[in-house]
């Protein structure tokens, strides 16, 4: 068995603690070196992790030797800044999604990646969640039909950000799986949002995509609202199925629903005359949930020693900035469409 | 006790039933003549109500000395001609909603309402709803704070229009809760939707309402969805507040829910050190619920008695319009944001 | 087409209206005369059905050549009378559940009917209930594999009775489904409840009834519960199956769910080291809905013209009697269980 | 700061696992041997913790001086002996539930405890649960009326046991809530149950307590279900309370429900003519969850500080095998209900 993958991960805040754990788990790696600007953080780290040697100067971990790989869980508008480093400092590169702020940003970083020849993966969790490959096979393998379209709510009472808004923080979860889903090419985006508890800073934002084949993905994101949602709905033109990822079971549930037109037949009456609508089972399968960052970050290590790309790798990290680039402008202009280049 | 009301009704078709059978059981009403084009319809209602006169001639409802006023159910495209007609035939009106297709014909109808001194009244039939009256007064009281946001779902796998989009066909009821619930003025529309069962007419769609004091409104329509929702949520900066109408019973929940903001401690962290988040208790008020279109029904007849304006008179009517028309004009223009004048 | 069959009822209160409004609306019926003491009742009656006779003298039914069939949803405790009285009088009989109050009374219907040739059919709705057919249909084909056993909850805080307890008034219904989902002899009953707004009136009652092939079926039923819940849980061998009859869809749920055993494995640890436990998918069929109690009334007609045995006919109502004579017994005898002869 | 409370644990099974690691957390405590008959469990144990000493030889712990209270997580039918031997060495004893499979057996260790004035606490876990407190303060202070009866169900396609029935296994948490929540003596109990998976080991079973001010509790315990339930209903007389312990939040409902009886109005009909019943508004209270386990770990060191008498003292154990006992022999007589002493 070869050496495990040396991993120094910078940012051990709220969410990265649980990448340093999930890391720290695998066989396959050892984290040898974490950064972080808070000293209090620093020392959980190393009272918990006693071989983990810790710093704050994140020069530490690019010029470590046995670091390997950089593990990014920082605050988003330091992404892309550090990331170069590393890239620059041939270190495969793990990043926390969104991957940059500008569609520049994140095109340099993919550019630096293949020049290095590193792998170079944006953490959209959902693309390894089992549930929403659950439902991405049977779109694959046509059991859904054309997808016509989707909708995804992601809203809570829960973290409220300063740096980003809540399009930012929460979307692209959504963006990327709406690019997994819909198998054409976005052409635009149109964003709504009002910031109400810090100036600029919206709480709640939707954002609709517009594909060139006439699908749509429309986003609901919100940090103050009373419920706790996080689902998924497909629609697709022979089956619909929902993902319910606050759900503990039940998180997939496929209905045989659709509707069969038949235009000879309209008349100006209701459905029941003018269409036929399929309303049959609906079907939740079993699942076998692994926890989706466990394997994300085995997917990491895997495509670092097979040289293989990431599924989430930094060309679909910079397809998800762009949309969410084109969301902010459309925002800043009261909601007025965006064109995609 | 005087003469009963005499009602004319034209449509007697998936909605107009419901209509009829209500104003047939008031006291205070007595249906004389019942009008359709669909000769089956008129055969089970003069079946059905034996003392009823049925013709197919609308002609007949207006020229009947026993109809004091005309109840129209017929769909869409027809309401404004055959309420302007009615008007000018001095009876008074109850039209379903929305109230007709232009705002130049919604603000005739008003005009028209007004010369003659009849009661013009449209059917926006949530408010006359308890679970909606509820919510209205804490509201007004103040309980919920300042009204942020509401968003509301109206979506199921239904009844498909073809003269009309899902939007036109299901936005008015949420769109008169937005004016009701919103204490400020409407300035721009804007919304996004796709057609994938018939040519341009879209099947799902989404539409926000930004109003003045800073306040949105964002509606998700669909009549092609694996769900039924109909649901309203308000964000308060006090409390919040969710109607589920699909619900049996529990239909409206109050959420002790909020975010208070200190500026002064705000650091770049996650929300618990910046803000105090406040989670309390959850609310499920027993609410008496009557029909609405029952209470609907009374007060038309009561404004009638009385002369006093229907809660959804015509100007409530015609600024529904003035958005449904925004809308429209917005899905048309790739969402693009539409002002109001 | 033959005359429609003549129905008098007796009994037009709470759930009597609701017959008398289906055998109403059945082509292959006319109810003719409906007979009840109270007076309101009586008119109102009149007033809703002009062409039907009314009366407060029972005999006025039975003595009519134009009934064929007596209807009585009288209270329990009139039951057998009513129903010996009307076959003595040669009229085929409907009659609510439970048929009568003892076993003996229930054996002289069974005999009457058959001495007379004359139908007699039992109110056990839930015979006739879609999603109830729909799993005994899986248990008649071997879907569930061995029916372990069943339990049933009809809680809510409702319509409380003086002359019946929670359990005669609820447990009829849960009986007669045990009885036709478990192929097997019903051997004992033990039943436990206690009696708080009323002396003697068990408000809450818990009952098992014991079949010999070791199958069981446990019942609780109560009007002094905060739920609204009517359902029954069914485990078999292959798999389980639930019956949610408040659910407005939905109502039943297929849980691919089983422990194969493998006694050799055992060991002194948990559950999976110990057998293989079965967690599958979970299927929701859709059931088309028809009025179940629409679908009784044609039954007892349909029985009525071909002579045939209803589903629920007299030794239907009387093993159903049986047991919730033994229940009642063993209320009284604080629990202990009670030996069917 | 006194030096930590020595803990010596035996039984680091499944549920032991959780017992261990929380009794490791507590600074007030110091886990210094774990004992199990598993060699793996220990191996595991050490690695996780390694300054923890193991053992397979259970006199070691007794033997230890740095042992002060014994921690006992084994199977059931070693709890009696395996605490006897602790408190006769002098140590503290924390078991869990059962606290032993005879009453004689568990009045032993309570004498034992007072003789040597050492703390005896039983892993009543739902005593320490705070949803659970919640609905118990409510009840102290009136606000739920006088405690009519309460139902637990608690069923799961979950861990078979072979040394112990689904009752023994499941219901000593309900009936430990049963005697906390009804201020009475309980004085009969009535068992009915079946096995299914393994001769004599039922796997479904159902028990009633019979308490002397005519209060019952009923439970309802499964390990062969489709459902997950964890669940109590309480009905008083003024109020009604659920807690569902497997909701993720809203554990707590209280209903504003009840009937007021008026004997003098009472009539041969429904509900709403002979009572008032009462159906209020529905509050979902917030409750500040902590693991019940830390809780009743913390308890247990507090108790052996300070001298304390535990919440589920060596009495409190003792009167819920007193239940589990009447419950077996009611089980063994086919369900007829066994006197208490």
């Amino acid at each position: 068995m070869p050496n495990p993958i040396g991993i120094g991960q910078v940012g051990i805040g709220y969410w990265g603690k649980n990448l340093l754990r999930n890391f720290q788990a695998l066989p396959d790696a050892e984290v040898v070196m974490a950064c972080d600007q808070n000293a209090d953080v620093l020392d959980r780290v190393a009272r918990q992790y006693p071989t983990l040697a810790t710093t704050s100067r994140y020069e530490d971990l690019l010029e470590s030797a046995a670091v390997d790989a950089v593990v990014i869980a920082t605050e988003t508008p330091q992404h892309f800044a550090m990331a170069e480093q590393a890239l620059g400092a041939g270190k495969h590169v793990f990043v926390e999604k969104p991957m940059a702020q500008t569609v520049q940003e994140a095109e340099r970083l993919v550019a630096l990646a293949e020049d290095h020849d590193r792998r170079l993966m944006v953490g959209h969790l959902l693309l390894y969640h089992p549930a929403f490959r659950y439902v991405e096979n049977l779109i694959r393998d046509g059991t859904l039909g054309d997808v016509h379209y989707l909708y995804s709510m992601r809203v809570n009472l829960g973290i409220i950000r300063q740096r980003e808004n809540a399009l930012e923080s929460l979307a692209p979860h959504d963006l990327s799986i709406a690019l997994q889903f819909i198998d054409a090419a976005p052409v635009a985006v149109s964003a709504q949002g009002q910031a109400y508890l810090q100036p600029d800073v919206e709480d709640v934002a939707f954002a609709t995509v517009y594909f060139d084949d006439g699908a749509l993905a429309h986003l609901h994101t919100s940090w103050l609202d009373p419920h706790k949602i996080r689902k998924v709905t497909v629609v697709g033109s022979q089956q619909m199925a929902v993902i319910d990822d606050v759900a503990s079971n039940e998180k997939v549930r496929l209905y045989d629903k659709g509707v069969d037109v038949q235009p000879g037949e309209m008349r100006y009456a209701d459905y029941a005359e003018a269409m036929t609508v399929r309303t049959g089972d609906i079907h939740i399968p079993r699942i076998d949930m692994q926890e989706p960052l466990r394997v994300e970050c085995q997917h990491f290590l895997d495509c670092i020693r097979s040289g293989t790309t990431p599924r989430s790798d930094g060309r679909n990290g910079l397809a998800v900035v762009k949309l969410l680039d084109a969301a902010q402008r459309s925002l800043a202009r009261n909601g007025s469409t965006v064109e995609l280049a």
